[in-house]
């Protein structure tokens, strides 16, 4: 088993939650080392932290990754441990672990994490990742087997997010936004072969954008309707391809379709945040 | 003495006034590990400081903890080094290390920094992280001998925070808030024991909460008072004990007493920070 | 060359940028150490990431510094090494390393990066922290050689930032604030020369300080028109030496003249942030 941490959370930095989980990890397995992936995913969004989490994956070495995003503490969700190539996930059964583990060669064994012997004494039923998730992955990372966490599971029972809304026509994409990151570059629902189609329809230089206003629920508001922007977007590769200030639709660093603004924020400008709905289509005539 | 330094501050991160001080300590004591507890403390809020210092000190190894909240930086305030159980707390001499001490088992021995061969060779009157604590941490953590760094001092000189506020009546607790997390949640001045009490008032289903409104000073405010907030909050154990965007009264992780709402932040609901004070009660008759 | 790579960039620390490079540096390097000087650069600013990694050059053993502040990413401008004393800096040619290379003891040998076989097989138009910067920074701290990375360019050729506005009269001096803190403080483009001088000038006790009003361009604005703040400070060493509230003009820890608010900032109550211009005079008499 991989002797290093990869460690996700959304604890923030200024409480020392994750800390505390560091001082457990240097506790029981104190050659392990362990790599702070982030702690600001926004406090309970599971799908921004299984984004970052699969965004890391690629590029890791195998590691035991300990991730928790987990409104549902305490409550009657499943922990896991789910081996996949040469890594381990451990943390909620709430879609949290999935995409990454796709990222790593697909989940090959999954174990509900059971075998309270291996957590601290006494476990608080709001802060698991100190008391069950970084004690079993310092117990992996430490040299324990997968086998000792748990019972082993169907990998069919993991919980998986909602696949995010994409629709694309002759003439149009609608696409949900899937991630917006710190500099407001806004991450969609669509991949290389969409970012082709988009470059045909650009054939007068650019496409045509349109936002959904705010309202709920947000699953029936119409792009382009009242409260919504219109926006125009030239295809390209770098945000230097386009003037400071003007939008620019790529295929960003994840090889996800994505817009930005160049020396600007994309999200500000559209108004939009993850979960929103964005269509991009052939310009109108005239 | 560990070679583990464990390293909060108010410096931030954004400024690269902490990477300063692991250099200083890589250049000292390269053997030495630095771990980050956290920056983000609050500028110069010495108790949110002592509170993060003191929870993470419960769960690490043995460490010189080097910790530096200090707005009388460059004043007459002495530098201090304390020996608690098998570690060492190095920093100002303002109330930010007792806590941790007394998790650690109490100051055994105090001493205030007065070696200055052990600092940088140059000190400046407003970076004394950099050329005073970390330099003595660094030598702490090389292997250096703790009763090199100044003169004994008698331990009961030692700067400590006052007591937060905390009285209980037949039917009611009025209580400090004593730290506000990142989520919202609103730790207070109460223990297990003013938990179990609340469980008893909350025959009905859940106990009375008032807020003192805002006005100064905040000592004279009165819970329930104009401007403060009226609320009910069921008693439980875990965030998924109660209806998402409901209040909860259960024991933290910290096993202190504290309010959270689910899925929601505790202290926007009810308008407090740090110094607040909120009353908990047992409901009102009809 | 140093096994040390010092990690600074803008990506931020919510969206797993800086991980992935951690991973890339990790895989190629395995025995390199990372050490993070701060992610939060504010976007794309480049001076002020050139001002961190100057501070933070001044303290570190030899290291090989990977910096990624880039808007012009993808575009045509040149990444760099640059030898400076035993240190290596790789970054994107726009003014960031050139500050850190001088205090480092001044560029000996600077390369533009063109061995594309260093780099990720694939790269990326947005992301060469990743897949440009970072695989040549664990190249080298990996025992790479500096010659390999690329062609030798001449050192005069390299970007550098202009020199910040400073103006010193008999009775007055302006400059153009360099850098504003976390706290608030203002660090200036003057010098020690330039305390002494106001130290004179505060013969009553204190200098006139005055700020420009906002307006655009920020260039013509005239410290103490319409809109700016007119104020005084006392001349001092440490923030204590002023009462809670007031201002004081000192020498920082960068050895640069700065004003603060002792606890409090400075830039709010000034109303400047990096790039406005700020006049200290001698007290106006009467």
């Amino acid at each position: 088993m991989p002797d290093l941490i990869a460690f996700l959370t959304d604890y923030g930095t200024r409480d020392g939650f994750a800390a505390v989980c560091h001082g457990v990890a240097a506790t029981r397995a104190p050659s392990a080392r362990v790599l702070d992936l982030t702690h600001d995913v926004p406090p309970q969004d599971v799908r921004h932290g299984a984004t970052v989490l699969a965004r890391v994956a690629r590029h890791l070495p195998p590691a035991v990754y300990v991730a928790v995003v987990d409104p549902g503490v305490g409550t009657a969700r499943r922990g896991l441990a789910l081996r996949a190539g040469s890594s381990v996930l451990v943390g909620p059964d709430n879609g949290l672990l999935p995409p990454a583990a796709d990222v790593l060669g697909g989940v090959s064994d999954a174990y509900t994490l059971t075998n309270t012997e291996l957590w601290l004494p006494e476990v608080d039923r709001t802060f698991h990742g100190r008391d069950v998730f970084m004690p079993v992955g310092a117990f992996l990372a430490g040299g324990g087997s997968l086998g000792d966490v748990g019972e082993l599971v169907a990998v069919d029972s993991l919980v998986r997010l909602p696949a995010p809304a994409r629709t694309r026509t002759a003439a149009s994409l609608t696409c949900e936004v899937t991630y917006v990151d710190h500099y407001g570059n806004v991450q969609l629902a669509g991949d290389e072969s969409d970012l082709a189609v988009l470059a045909e329809w650009a054939a007068q230089g650019w496409v045509d954008v349109a936002t959904a206003g705010p309202g709920e629920p947000e699953e029936s508001r119409e792009p382009g309707g009242p409260g919504g922007v219109r926006d125009r977007a030239r295809v390209g590769r770098a945000f230097g391809d386009v003037p400071a200030g003007e939008l620019l639709a790529y295929l960003d660093s994840d090889r996800r379709l994505a817009l930005a603004v160049n020396e600007g924020s994309a999200a500000a400008r559209l108004r939009v945040r993850g979960g929103s709905s964005v269509t991009v289509g052939a310009p109108a005539e005239g």
